[in-house]
């Protein structure tokens, strides 16, 4: 299943299925936890991002070329990072580049796979892990590399939790849907010039191996959101350095789940 | 005001208010929207966390001596970090120790001022800061040193995130309970001992800086919490090192906001 989470023409929030284009089948309930799908159909106005992340994890340095564009050294440990959930926005709203990063420039892409957990776990085995999944979906983990390195004294969280800086979307995948979520290609495409591709098999940490360290002893939320790395091509490693900029369009696409479109603008100072 | 969140006799959730020791007055709606007190007074089971977060921000080295006391400059801006919401835990509940963190042991203490905003802020000055605090609570960003360090290839949140990890309470406090926040002295006592003793006052960024540089480009939401940072007198900077171990009573203490007092225990591998 589709999950679309979506304004109606009201401006009422909903979840929903079956999306024509134009109209959506409502799901009633908490998908969560217990909900119907119905035959009801909504027009859809607006698509969101198809959940609001309890919290967001994300894994560093989870593609072997990505490790090695980077210089850095392949990790013995996944390397975990946090995004701020206010950060997420919808499948086709604009990434706002934010004041202090501006002048010089510094916004990057990263593609990447979203993980959303269904049901809380802790203390899984990598094989377990699998069956707390709800479903997929696109994401970018956008990234200003000035306060992700030293202005933010090492500690990534800053350069990743500005406004817009997670797309998300356009439908949360049921994980029913996907096959081996291990043999799908990431592409990242800014201005419709492939920047990244990938495939998942050329993660450093599985999935599960992910969702199983970060479930040690940490009780894993419904909602939580885990973005599970970025292939090699980023902008900061290419020479000429490549930033996002004011009018750029950035694609973000995934096998089967349909792909993010979002415009780039620079935030104003009004 | 100093508002509880907590179990009555038949588990039921409440938010209340004026707390005699066993009973406390019903607050009915969202204390960070719209909220009346009544005189209803309802039994308390069991005092939990006041806020359950939807996010937790947390500043490190934001006190001189503790800078001083880790070896690290000053930092030229607040150094960012997050914890997984789902780590917090109450007032008089247990830290429990994960099984990756036994042997050697690692875990140790950080005695924090936590604000908790009110309503959604963004781009708001230092002065402004001030009027988007609906209140504060003691809390302890308890730390797994290996797993912050280089276990965590250089990304603290796993050490910072494991279950229990962010014990907080016992009330929330509101704003205007604090003439000063800025003079507020912030103790942590381990077995009874005084380990950690200092004041507010010795911030290298003060509670309105912090919460206008989070908020730059960057939206808080209601029930966002900042840990503001820990004072000198942690336990891994200790010659000997101390960390905590079954059996430990660690208390947490600030000006005019009760303590916290948690017992230690090691997770168990059943």
């Amino acid at each position: 299943m589709y999950v679309l989470r979506f304004l109606d023409m009201d401006d009422e929030l909903h979840m929903g299925f079956a999306f024509d284009g134009s109209t959506a089948r409502i799901i009633k309930g908490n998908i969560f936890g217990d909900f119907d799908t119905t035959n009801k159909k909504v027009a859809v106005q607006k698509i969101l991002a198809p959940v609001q992340p309890t919290a967001i994890f994300c894994i560093g340095l989870n593609y072997r070329l990505h490790a090695k564009e980077t210089g850095m050294p392949i990790p013995d440990y996944p390397v975990v990072f946090m995004k701020n959930p206010a950060a997420v926005t919808g499948p086709r709203d604009i990434i706002t580049i934010p004041t202090s990063c501006i002048d010089p420039p510094q916004v990057d892409y990263e593609a990447e796979l979203a993980v959303i957990i269904g049901k809380t776990c802790k203390n899984v085995t990598p094989d377990e892990a699998m069956g707390y999944i709800f479903g997929y979906t696109c994401a970018n983990d956008i990234s200003a590399r000035r306060w992700q390195k030293h202005a933010g004294g090492g500690q990534w969280i800053r350069g990743k939790s500005f406004d817009t800086f997670c797309p998300m979307g356009p439908a949360l995948v049921t994980a029913d849907e996907i096959t081996n979520p291990q043999s799908l290609t990431v592409e990242c495409r800014l201005n419709g010039k492939l920047m990244q591709e990938s495939s998942t098999s050329d993660m450093i940490f599985s999935i599960g191996e992910v969702i199983s360290y970060l479930s040690e002893s940490t009780t894993l939320l419904p909602g939580t959101v885990i973005l599970t790395g970025t292939p090699s091509g980023v902008g900061y490693t290419r020479k000429p350095q490549v930033f996002l900029r004011p009018g750029d369009v950035l694609e973000t696409a995934i096998t089967g789940m349909g792909y993010l479109e979002n415009k780039v603008v620079e935030e104003s100072d009004d």
